[in-house]
């Protein structure tokens, strides 16, 4: 079968056949297919898209290309959560150990930041000493013994889609719902999970800018996981300001914790306490909404999912000592303190905004090979709806260099806008599907 | 101008800009892109198409890729003709020693053939000692002395379709209206002509199918050669049957010898007749039709046309000889004659079929780096209309392999069909634009 007739077969619009897309998966894993050929693939995919069986058909073989990991000595439901990415999204880092202290395994796959999304690698590796790298066999072992591990993607879990995504970069074709959907269940499904709860973001800060897109996307990734015989669920969450009250690595890290205390921003607890929900019932530990949510309400107010996180931090060779004492995590030089100014109402704090001036700091990367400052960012955001004093904090810059500190200051003056009339906060969980 | 934002603009189906068009052919020429980048675009340009601005834009930065010929030297309107390739087409071997000879000078640039198509080059080239890659510099001083040469595409002339042509060769992008006009007009523009006689084939054994299809590209062609401020006219002709009734390199340049004698077939001398005109016509040589039609017989009638092709042959150091003792140009070992074995009417002589008998005895190349046999091919073939007796001979195959030549026999077999009613031959010459 030559690429060229696969290609040509996409490009006028027809449906491959299974043996089509495996040909071009393993093409792109034993570089049997050329570069150039992959992208005019890539191409025709984007635009003439792919059915539902399609996606199938890819999601699996992207599985395949790499090894499947074993976690069969992990008892119990395997479950696991993806987000499409945010700004401020650091809801794994307290989601998980929530979920696996009420006994549900969470064997959890992570992504480092790109763009103006973070990623929750990036926040874990600020906390000093923390491994993300473990192999294959250390991850299924301490998931095993404590319920929970939080790895970056190896070089041996679906490697197609580390070279699809690398070509999908650089020629202009990452937004296309196919390939999306193929890309995150096949790294997910490689991690060998049983179930998967999907966060689908939609808003000025996500990457589907409309719900009607999030839930397009929040379908095929249903449909396509389920095809591959995994339960899975997706909630439809608004991205339109950052999640919670902090943007940048080791500030969300801080965050996270008070969360596991109970002490974190409404927000953010919300979202984790729906995303857990879904964990709880699809991992089986609990049979209704109210049921799973009351479990997650114990586990934080007693001090049980703090105390999983700590042991997560432990058998990773974290410092844990930065659950009681946050100052231990990494410092920025310059903290700023703006406020409002004025008073009122905030009727906007522009999640893309944000995140580019946390990206000015170095919070974040421009491209793939940046290195991340893990100490800067912004904290102490005020929400949307929140009633402001002209002396009222509105956000605290924590910055390296202080030229970053003062195009921080006017991007992030930019991002919050503050008015007369009262504004109602926005409805945060859309859907869930 | 980052690819990825050009690459991403016609994707979504914009119109390119100039200045982007000219970022990709510049990408191409000096690496600047990527290969990746450049088939992703390609592919995008495939399905999307491109309007009659851009494809001017693009035909114009790959003229400018690289030198364009100095003809300043050469008096005259300079006159060039290029056909989209067919099978047996060798018309440009007695067409331009026929225009040359009444006055107009021909700078000829031609290519090799690929897939079932053959090239005027290689059929050159089966001239003992004839060379076809001559330097710029002497390729004008050669136009300028005796009215003609004929030569190949060298590295400096549109250095982007060379690169160009060769990612679309491997990511089915090749039949693509814009990329096409762009691909023949800027080697033509590059030779440094003033006008342009073009032969767009439909039928069986033409690139384009139709001649709804041909006609498009005729249009394009016609409009975007006038852009860039040539006088350019087409001929619409047919490709369903082979033309003449040779194919195969030296077998072809015996016919086109035959040609310029005023012995060969009826549909040859149509065509290079039809073209000629159209050449005198644009090289201001001629005022009518009629005019210029007499002058093509009379240089054929008085020999002048014939010298005119021994004045070439010697200057590129082809063994004139061949003219007036054709047994010395290439000879394969085996000949077989076929007869009809029925008594009829030929109703088929299927192109695409005797192009792929010929490819099989080795006369063409099926990939771009494969030898070509000089020697072997098919002659003596009947044409459509013709009246047969069992014994009346329908072809005679020349090979050089006795497996080839019993394929090529199947194949011949397989191509001619014999009727019992009366047929006409097909039109030949459909429209000039």
């Amino acid at each position: 079968m030559l690429p060229q007739a696969i290609i040509a077969k996409k490009r006028d619009g027809q449906a491959l056949t299974r043996e089509e897309i495996e040909a071009f998966v393993r093409g792109a894993t034993d570089s049997s297919w050329a570069d150039y050929q992959l992208s005019a693939l890539l191409m025709a995919i984007f635009i003439r898209g792919m059915n539902a069986k399609e996606t199938a058909h890819f999601t699996s073989a992207m599985v395949r290309s790499g090894v499947v990991a074993d976690l069969s000595r992990v008892r119990g439901i395997k479950v696991d959560k993806h987000s499409t990415g945010g700004v401020g999204d650091k809801i794994s880092i307290p989601l998980a150990p929530m979920v696996a202290a009420c006994g549900v395994p969470v064997p959890m796959i992570s992504g480092r930041g790109l763009g103006h999304s973070g990623g929750t690698l990036d926040k874990l590796e600020s906390i000093p000493g923390f491994i993300t790298n473990l192999s294959l066999d250390d991850f299924s072992a301490q998931v095993a013994r404590i319920g929970c591990a939080l790895i970056g993607q190896t070089k041996d879990l679906a490697p197609a889609d580390k070279k699809l995504y690398a070509l999908r970069d650089v020629t202009a074709t990452v937004e296309c719902m196919p390939l999306i959907c193929g890309s995150i269940l096949s790294k997910k499904l490689a991690a060998g999970v049983d179930a998967l709860v999907l966060d689908v973001k939609f808003g000025r800060g996500a990457f589907m800018k409309t719900k009607t897109e999030a839930r397009q996307l929040a379908e095929a990734l249903v449909h396509t996981g389920r095809a591959e015989g995994k339960q899975v669920r997706a909630l439809l969450t608004s991205m339109d300001q950052p999640l919670g009250r902090t943007v940048g690595n080791a500030l969300e890290v801080a965050e996270s914790i008070a969360c596991l205390r109970g002490e974190g921003p409404a927000d953010v607890m919300e979202v984790a306490y729906a995303l857990g929900t879904q964990m709880l019932l699809l991992g089986g530990a609990a049979k209704s909404e109210p049921e799973a949510r009351g479990m997650l309400e114990r586990v934080v107010a007693n001090g049980s999912a703090l105390a999983k996180f700590r042991e997560i931090v432990t058998a990773q060779r974290g410092d844990a000592r930065i659950l009681d004492e946050p100052e231990r995590l990494p410092q920025a030089k310059h903290q700023e303190a703006l406020h409002a100014g004025r008073s009122g109402v905030v009727s906007d704090v522009d999640a893309m905004k944000v995140a580019l001036a946390a990206l000015r700091l170095g919070a974040g990367r421009a491209r793939a090979d940046d290195a991340v400052d893990p100490a800067v960012g912004i904290a102490g955001l005020v929400k949307i709806g929140e009633r402001v004093a002209p002396d009222t904090l509105v956000g605290v810059i924590h910055a390296n260099d202080t030229r970053a500190l003062a195009d921080a200051r006017a991007m992030l003056q930019d991002a919050i806008v503050i008015g007369d009339e009262p504004v109602r906060a926005p409805v945060l969980i859309a859907a869930v599907l």
